[in-house]
Protein backbone atom coordinates (compact mmCIF):
# COMPACT_ATOMS: atom_id res chain seq x y z
CA UNK A 1 0.00 0.00 0.00
CA UNK A 2 1.08 3.58 -0.92
CA UNK A 3 2.13 6.16 1.79
CA UNK A 4 -0.65 8.85 1.53
CA UNK A 5 0.30 12.28 2.13
CA UNK A 6 -3.20 14.06 2.98
CA UNK A 7 -2.48 18.25 2.90
CA UNK A 8 -5.70 20.12 4.15
CA UNK A 9 -6.19 23.42 2.50
CA UNK A 10 -5.42 26.61 4.56
CA UNK A 11 -6.81 29.91 4.23
CA UNK A 12 -4.80 32.17 1.94
CA UNK A 13 -3.04 34.93 3.84
CA UNK A 14 -0.02 37.18 2.98
CA UNK A 15 2.41 36.05 5.87
CA UNK A 16 1.25 32.05 5.31
CA UNK A 17 1.80 32.53 1.51
CA UNK A 18 5.29 34.85 2.23
CA UNK A 19 7.63 31.87 1.19
CA UNK A 20 5.99 30.99 -2.35
CA UNK A 21 4.81 34.97 -3.74
CA UNK A 22 2.11 37.64 -2.99
CA UNK A 23 -1.66 37.86 -2.13
CA UNK A 24 -3.00 40.50 -4.37
CA UNK A 25 -5.68 41.98 -2.53
CA UNK A 26 -6.49 45.43 -0.75
CA UNK A 27 -4.85 46.09 1.67
CA UNK A 28 -5.17 49.08 3.94
CA UNK A 29 -1.83 49.91 4.93
CA UNK A 30 -1.26 50.51 0.98
CA UNK A 31 -4.06 52.55 0.40
CA UNK A 32 -3.62 55.60 -1.02
CA UNK A 33 -6.31 58.31 -2.12
CA UNK A 34 -6.05 59.24 -6.03
CA UNK A 35 -8.36 61.27 -8.31
CA UNK A 36 -9.50 64.32 -6.55
CA UNK A 37 -10.79 61.63 -3.70
CA UNK A 38 -12.91 59.52 -6.68
CA UNK A 39 -10.55 56.73 -6.06
CA UNK A 40 -8.28 54.59 -3.83
CA UNK A 41 -5.06 52.71 -5.29
CA UNK A 42 -3.70 49.94 -3.28
CA UNK A 43 -0.22 50.62 -4.41
CA UNK A 44 2.43 47.73 -5.48
CA UNK A 45 0.88 44.95 -4.38
CA UNK A 46 3.07 43.04 -6.07
CA UNK A 47 5.42 43.21 -8.90
CA UNK A 48 6.02 41.38 -12.11
CA UNK A 49 9.10 39.90 -12.18
CA UNK A 50 10.57 38.67 -16.04
CA UNK A 51 13.61 37.12 -15.17
CA UNK A 52 17.46 38.35 -15.32
CA UNK A 53 17.28 37.80 -19.56
CA UNK A 54 16.58 41.13 -21.06
CA UNK A 55 14.51 39.66 -23.70
CA UNK A 56 11.86 39.05 -21.23
CA UNK A 57 8.23 41.27 -21.49
CA UNK A 58 5.36 41.39 -19.13
CA UNK A 59 1.93 39.43 -20.94
CA UNK A 60 -1.45 39.86 -19.68
CA UNK A 61 -3.80 36.59 -20.49
CA UNK A 62 -6.97 35.31 -19.39
CA UNK A 63 -7.38 31.72 -17.92
CA UNK A 64 -10.59 29.50 -18.61
CA UNK A 65 -10.20 26.66 -16.22
CA UNK A 66 -12.18 23.92 -15.94
CA UNK A 67 -13.39 23.01 -12.27
CA UNK A 68 -12.05 20.38 -10.17
CA UNK A 69 -13.91 18.52 -7.02
CA UNK A 70 -12.08 17.76 -4.02
CA UNK A 71 -10.05 15.53 -2.67
CA UNK A 72 -7.63 15.81 -5.24
CA UNK A 73 -4.91 13.86 -5.95
CA UNK A 74 -1.92 15.36 -6.94
CA UNK A 75 -0.08 13.78 -10.04
CA UNK A 76 2.34 16.86 -11.05
CA UNK A 77 3.04 20.11 -10.57
CA UNK A 78 5.17 22.98 -13.00
CA UNK A 79 7.47 26.02 -12.11
CA UNK A 80 8.18 28.87 -14.48
CA UNK A 81 12.04 29.49 -14.23
CA UNK A 82 12.55 32.55 -16.38
CA UNK A 83 9.18 34.74 -14.77
CA UNK A 84 6.36 35.18 -11.89
CA UNK A 85 2.84 34.22 -12.87
CA UNK A 86 0.24 36.09 -11.10
CA UNK A 87 -3.48 34.99 -11.34
CA UNK A 88 -6.72 37.41 -10.33
CA UNK A 89 -10.04 35.85 -10.15
CA UNK A 90 -12.64 37.09 -12.55
CA UNK A 91 -15.39 34.98 -11.66
CA UNK A 92 -16.41 35.79 -7.78
CA UNK A 93 -15.58 32.02 -6.48
CA UNK A 94 -13.09 30.88 -4.37
CA UNK A 95 -10.09 28.87 -5.68
CA UNK A 96 -7.26 26.07 -4.77
CA UNK A 97 -3.46 27.17 -4.95
CA UNK A 98 -1.54 24.40 -4.32
CA UNK A 99 2.30 25.18 -3.91
CA UNK A 100 5.57 24.43 -2.76
CA UNK A 101 8.86 26.68 -2.58
CA UNK A 102 11.30 26.96 -5.30
CA UNK A 103 13.89 24.21 -5.28
CA UNK A 104 15.78 22.24 -8.25
CA UNK A 105 14.15 19.34 -7.18
CA UNK A 106 10.50 19.32 -5.76
CA UNK A 107 9.82 17.64 -2.25
CA UNK A 108 6.45 16.56 -1.96
CA UNK A 109 6.56 16.82 1.66
CA UNK A 110 6.71 20.53 1.34
CA UNK A 111 3.41 20.80 -0.95
CA UNK A 112 0.87 23.44 0.98
CA UNK A 113 -2.82 23.98 -0.14
CA UNK A 114 -4.43 27.27 0.30
CA UNK A 115 -8.36 27.94 -0.50
CA UNK A 116 -8.04 31.44 -2.03
CA UNK A 117 -11.05 34.07 -1.72
CA UNK A 118 -13.03 35.58 -4.81
CA UNK A 119 -10.98 39.08 -4.25
CA UNK A 120 -7.66 37.18 -3.72
CA UNK A 121 -4.88 36.69 -6.10
CA UNK A 122 -2.10 35.33 -6.29
CA UNK A 123 1.58 35.72 -7.56
CA UNK A 124 3.74 32.69 -7.87
CA UNK A 125 7.12 34.24 -7.56
CA UNK A 126 9.89 32.57 -10.18
CA UNK A 127 10.89 28.99 -10.04
CA UNK A 128 7.65 28.84 -7.38
CA UNK A 129 6.26 25.45 -7.79
CA UNK A 130 2.80 25.46 -8.45
CA UNK A 131 -0.15 22.93 -9.24
CA UNK A 132 -2.08 24.69 -12.62
CA UNK A 133 -5.26 26.60 -12.05
CA UNK A 134 -7.93 24.88 -9.48
CA UNK A 135 -11.09 26.31 -10.51
CA UNK A 136 -13.71 25.17 -8.19
CA UNK A 137 -17.19 24.39 -8.39
CA UNK A 138 -17.54 25.99 -12.28
CA UNK A 139 -15.54 27.40 -15.09
CA UNK A 140 -14.03 30.21 -14.07
CA UNK A 141 -11.79 33.26 -15.55
CA UNK A 142 -8.51 33.99 -14.33
CA UNK A 143 -6.29 37.51 -15.32
CA UNK A 144 -3.16 36.37 -15.41
CA UNK A 145 0.05 38.54 -15.81
CA UNK A 146 3.26 36.28 -16.64
CA UNK A 147 6.46 36.68 -19.26
CA UNK A 148 6.65 36.20 -22.85
CA UNK A 149 9.93 36.21 -24.78
CA UNK A 150 12.72 33.56 -25.85
CA UNK A 151 13.90 30.60 -23.81
CA UNK A 152 12.14 27.71 -22.02
CA UNK A 153 9.76 28.79 -19.16
CA UNK A 154 7.93 25.49 -18.25
CA UNK A 155 9.71 23.00 -15.61
CA UNK A 156 7.12 20.16 -15.57
CA UNK A 157 7.55 17.37 -12.72
CA UNK A 158 5.22 14.22 -12.43
CA UNK A 159 4.96 12.68 -8.85
CA UNK A 160 5.45 9.35 -8.01
CA UNK A 161 2.36 7.71 -7.42
CA UNK A 162 4.06 4.64 -6.17
CA UNK A 163 6.03 6.25 -3.66
CA UNK A 164 3.43 8.51 -2.10
CA UNK A 165 0.13 9.42 -2.91
CA UNK A 166 -0.55 13.40 -2.31
CA UNK A 167 -4.38 14.03 -1.61
CA UNK A 168 -5.39 17.95 -1.14
CA UNK A 169 -8.62 18.16 0.80
CA UNK A 170 -10.84 21.20 1.44
CA UNK B 1 -23.15 80.33 -23.74
CA UNK B 2 -20.55 78.14 -24.08
CA UNK B 3 -20.10 75.59 -26.64
CA UNK B 4 -21.30 72.18 -26.00
CA UNK B 5 -20.07 69.06 -27.30
CA UNK B 6 -21.87 66.21 -26.19
CA UNK B 7 -20.15 62.66 -26.68
CA UNK B 8 -22.62 59.47 -26.86
CA UNK B 9 -20.54 56.42 -25.34
CA UNK B 10 -20.18 53.94 -27.58
CA UNK B 11 -19.97 49.42 -27.25
CA UNK B 12 -16.30 48.72 -26.60
CA UNK B 13 -14.78 46.57 -29.29
CA UNK B 14 -11.24 46.00 -30.11
CA UNK B 15 -11.27 47.61 -33.51
CA UNK B 16 -12.72 51.20 -32.25
CA UNK B 17 -10.27 51.31 -29.15
CA UNK B 18 -7.14 50.46 -31.50
CA UNK B 19 -5.87 54.23 -31.57
CA UNK B 20 -5.94 54.28 -28.17
CA UNK B 21 -4.70 50.32 -26.71
CA UNK B 22 -6.28 47.27 -26.03
CA UNK B 23 -9.35 45.48 -25.31
CA UNK B 24 -8.57 42.76 -22.51
CA UNK B 25 -11.37 40.01 -23.20
CA UNK B 26 -11.77 36.52 -24.05
CA UNK B 27 -10.81 36.33 -27.81
CA UNK B 28 -11.06 33.01 -29.65
CA UNK B 29 -8.53 33.74 -32.49
CA UNK B 30 -5.70 33.76 -29.20
CA UNK B 31 -7.24 30.46 -27.51
CA UNK B 32 -4.25 27.73 -26.70
CA UNK B 33 -5.72 24.28 -24.88
CA UNK B 34 -3.23 24.27 -21.89
CA UNK B 35 -3.03 21.96 -18.37
CA UNK B 36 -4.05 18.70 -20.16
CA UNK B 37 -7.42 20.52 -21.68
CA UNK B 38 -7.67 21.54 -17.92
CA UNK B 39 -7.66 25.20 -18.83
CA UNK B 40 -7.45 27.41 -21.83
CA UNK B 41 -5.18 30.18 -21.98
CA UNK B 42 -6.40 33.58 -24.12
CA UNK B 43 -2.94 34.51 -24.77
CA UNK B 44 -0.97 37.49 -25.60
CA UNK B 45 -3.99 39.93 -25.03
CA UNK B 46 -2.28 42.67 -24.40
CA UNK B 47 1.72 44.06 -22.96
CA UNK B 48 2.93 45.98 -20.29
CA UNK B 49 4.93 48.99 -21.60
CA UNK B 50 7.34 50.41 -19.07
CA UNK B 51 8.81 52.86 -21.55
CA UNK B 52 12.32 53.15 -23.05
CA UNK B 53 14.04 53.73 -19.54
CA UNK B 54 15.77 51.12 -17.76
CA UNK B 55 14.32 51.81 -14.49
CA UNK B 56 10.90 51.46 -15.00
CA UNK B 57 9.42 47.82 -14.00
CA UNK B 58 5.52 46.87 -13.67
CA UNK B 59 3.40 46.83 -10.75
CA UNK B 60 0.40 44.84 -9.64
CA UNK B 61 -2.32 47.21 -7.93
CA UNK B 62 -5.98 47.23 -7.50
CA UNK B 63 -7.84 50.89 -7.62
CA UNK B 64 -11.25 51.02 -6.10
CA UNK B 65 -13.49 53.87 -7.52
CA UNK B 66 -16.39 55.71 -6.73
CA UNK B 67 -19.30 55.42 -9.00
CA UNK B 68 -20.14 58.75 -11.30
CA UNK B 69 -23.81 59.54 -12.79
CA UNK B 70 -23.71 60.25 -16.68
CA UNK B 71 -24.32 62.38 -18.36
CA UNK B 72 -20.86 63.65 -16.67
CA UNK B 73 -19.36 67.23 -17.68
CA UNK B 74 -15.36 66.20 -18.53
CA UNK B 75 -13.08 68.81 -16.80
CA UNK B 76 -9.79 67.04 -16.82
CA UNK B 77 -8.17 64.30 -18.48
CA UNK B 78 -4.28 62.72 -17.65
CA UNK B 79 -1.83 60.52 -19.63
CA UNK B 80 1.13 58.45 -18.62
CA UNK B 81 3.94 59.30 -20.78
CA UNK B 82 6.17 56.48 -19.11
CA UNK B 83 4.26 53.57 -19.38
CA UNK B 84 0.84 51.88 -20.49
CA UNK B 85 -1.91 50.99 -17.63
CA UNK B 86 -4.20 48.24 -17.90
CA UNK B 87 -7.61 48.19 -15.54
CA UNK B 88 -9.58 44.90 -15.64
CA UNK B 89 -12.87 44.83 -13.62
CA UNK B 90 -13.03 42.82 -10.80
CA UNK B 91 -16.65 43.70 -9.47
CA UNK B 92 -18.87 42.35 -12.70
CA UNK B 93 -20.16 45.61 -13.49
CA UNK B 94 -19.79 47.74 -16.75
CA UNK B 95 -17.76 51.08 -16.50
CA UNK B 96 -17.12 53.86 -19.17
CA UNK B 97 -14.19 54.79 -20.73
CA UNK B 98 -13.09 57.99 -21.84
CA UNK B 99 -9.84 58.56 -23.97
CA UNK B 100 -8.00 60.61 -26.73
CA UNK B 101 -4.99 59.41 -28.79
CA UNK B 102 -1.47 60.31 -27.60
CA UNK B 103 -0.39 63.84 -28.11
CA UNK B 104 1.58 66.65 -26.33
CA UNK B 105 -1.81 68.96 -26.55
CA UNK B 106 -5.13 67.39 -26.07
CA UNK B 107 -7.79 68.33 -28.36
CA UNK B 108 -11.13 67.80 -27.08
CA UNK B 109 -12.86 66.88 -30.53
CA UNK B 110 -10.73 63.54 -30.57
CA UNK B 111 -12.45 62.87 -26.97
CA UNK B 112 -13.93 59.33 -27.67
CA UNK B 113 -16.50 57.54 -24.81
CA UNK B 114 -17.12 53.68 -24.55
CA UNK B 115 -19.36 51.43 -22.57
CA UNK B 116 -17.20 48.24 -21.30
CA UNK B 117 -18.82 45.32 -20.26
CA UNK B 118 -17.69 43.79 -17.28
CA UNK B 119 -15.35 41.08 -18.86
CA UNK B 120 -13.89 43.75 -21.10
CA UNK B 121 -10.75 45.09 -19.88
CA UNK B 122 -8.79 47.73 -20.89
CA UNK B 123 -4.87 48.82 -21.39
CA UNK B 124 -3.82 52.67 -22.22
CA UNK B 125 -1.18 52.43 -24.26
CA UNK B 126 1.80 55.10 -23.36
CA UNK B 127 0.65 58.94 -23.58
CA UNK B 128 -2.68 57.73 -24.46
CA UNK B 129 -4.82 60.83 -22.85
CA UNK B 130 -7.85 59.24 -20.31
CA UNK B 131 -10.30 60.31 -17.78
CA UNK B 132 -9.64 58.82 -14.42
CA UNK B 133 -11.47 55.42 -13.59
CA UNK B 134 -15.49 55.73 -14.46
CA UNK B 135 -17.46 53.11 -12.70
CA UNK B 136 -21.23 53.15 -12.79
CA UNK B 137 -23.94 52.17 -10.35
CA UNK B 138 -21.51 51.36 -7.22
CA UNK B 139 -18.03 51.59 -5.74
CA UNK B 140 -15.92 48.90 -7.96
CA UNK B 141 -12.61 47.25 -7.82
CA UNK B 142 -10.12 47.32 -10.86
CA UNK B 143 -7.11 45.05 -10.72
CA UNK B 144 -4.49 47.90 -12.48
CA UNK B 145 -1.27 46.94 -13.81
CA UNK B 146 1.05 50.18 -14.94
CA UNK B 147 4.63 51.19 -14.34
CA UNK B 148 6.49 51.73 -11.14
CA UNK B 149 10.11 53.74 -11.18
CA UNK B 150 11.33 57.08 -11.04
CA UNK B 151 10.32 59.74 -13.42
CA UNK B 152 7.01 61.95 -13.93
CA UNK B 153 4.54 59.65 -14.93
CA UNK B 154 1.52 61.48 -15.00
CA UNK B 155 1.04 64.50 -17.09
CA UNK B 156 -2.79 66.38 -16.00
CA UNK B 157 -4.88 68.85 -18.05
CA UNK B 158 -7.66 70.88 -17.15
CA UNK B 159 -10.37 71.55 -19.74
CA UNK B 160 -11.14 75.07 -20.93
CA UNK B 161 -14.77 75.46 -19.21
CA UNK B 162 -15.07 78.98 -21.25
CA UNK B 163 -14.23 77.89 -24.17
CA UNK B 164 -16.49 74.11 -24.50
CA UNK B 165 -17.95 71.62 -21.68
CA UNK B 166 -17.79 68.36 -23.08
CA UNK B 167 -20.37 66.11 -21.63
CA UNK B 168 -20.32 62.61 -21.83
CA UNK B 169 -23.80 60.49 -22.29
CA UNK B 170 -24.64 56.84 -21.97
Amino acid sequence: MNQVLSISAKALTRLAFMPFGDVIEVDQERAMTINDGQATRYHDLSRVDTGPDAGGYPLINIFRAEPCSPPLTITMMENHPLGSQAFMPLSSKPYLVVVAPASSQLDVTDIKAFMAAPTQGVNHHRGVWHHPLLALERNCDFLVVDRGGPGNNVIETTLDAGAVEVIVTI
